[in-house]
């Protein structure tokens, strides 16, 4: 087989793993956690369908793409749930030396274009890397309010710690930004977050 | 809320249930069977990475999209194995009637493009769905193949039964026919495949 479609097919095996890299939120029903496959999935279609609400003028095509191989550095790194404070101090060293190991599973210039958009996403500097983020962290808590605050309760999420959590969203989308906070008013009307 | 994003969101919270749709393909170190929601979220990346393969043309960002949203019927009609003759006979009617539902809760113009692009899908008759048809029938033989071919013993899978399966893989892209073929003839030769 020819060494450059050997590499591509090495790589997408390699990130079937992602379906295994399991996350704090529950799926809408709350039967189980949900995984970063599916929550990737997700935001995919997310960043096709609410496109429109996007602050700026955003390439649809690499937003989805954004979205897509944004958590694979989990394959190594693990999921750091948001309210982790210790696990947080370590996360950047632990994804950045994920992310040269599994994008370089590629061929170069497809590694050096992944990892880029994976840069650009946690620096959040570009119109596509503000809405991804407002993507990342909508989605959560429209699972989550949907599904009656499982992961909230379980982990004594406060309404401080949620509202500096759901900061980006407004950068990225005032729309859903405002979708976001409603949400998570009723939640702490209905004493699902804790209001401090 | 604004009743168009009232619908979007819906929408997107009723596909949520595609995180529960299981496939007969065996994640590919054979621990359980995927779901349709990591099952696209796999051919979109795939679909960015190979498109240098499509034999034709393609608009890459409508092949994504198509891939992201081409199981979504099985929420409602389920998925049915590509070996399951009887299934197959009713699989058409259950996932129009799937698609007439699902798509509906969307705002119309967007109702009406998810649904294009499904039809598209489903009808192969462009070089975009060509090559998502290639894309969906190789990544099951890649996790098959790579985790040993525990779906393929399951079913008893037999080569004329694969051959006609990976059939459209030929017409959406020569370089990854030539790939399946060759995975094909390396488990007959195991004998994880039957050869007759």
């Amino acid at each position: 087989m020819d060494e450059r479609l050997r590499k591509q097919l090495e790589f997408l095996l390699e990130i079937d793993k992602s379906k295994k890299v399991v996350r704090q939120t529950y799926l809408s029903d709350g039967s189980r956690k949900e995984n970063d496959a599916e929550h990737s999935w997700h935001l995919a279609i997310m960043a096709i369908l609410l496109s429109e609400y996007a602050n700026e003028d955003i390439d649809v095509l690499k937003t989805v793409s954004m979205v897509l191989i944004h958590d694979l550095v989990e394959i190594d790194a693990g999921d750091t749930y948001a309210y982790d404070t210790e696990g947080n101090k370590t996360k950047q060293e632990r994804e950045v030396k994920a992310a040269e190991r599994i994008f370089n599973l590629l061929p170069e210039e497809q590694a050096e274009k992944f990892r880029a958009l994976w840069d650009e996403f946690e620096r959040r500097d570009t119109p596509e890397a503000r809405f991804a983020a407002a993507l990342d962290r909508t989605q959560p808590v429209m699972l989550t309010d949907k599904q009656g605050g499982k992961s909230w309760k379980e982990h004594e999420v406060k309404k401080s710690q949620i509202s500096g959590r759901i900061k980006p969203v407004e950068e990225g989308s005032k729309e859903l930004f405002g979708y976001v906070e409603d949400a998570i008013e009723k939640n702490v009307k209905k004493g699902l977050l804790r209001d401090e």
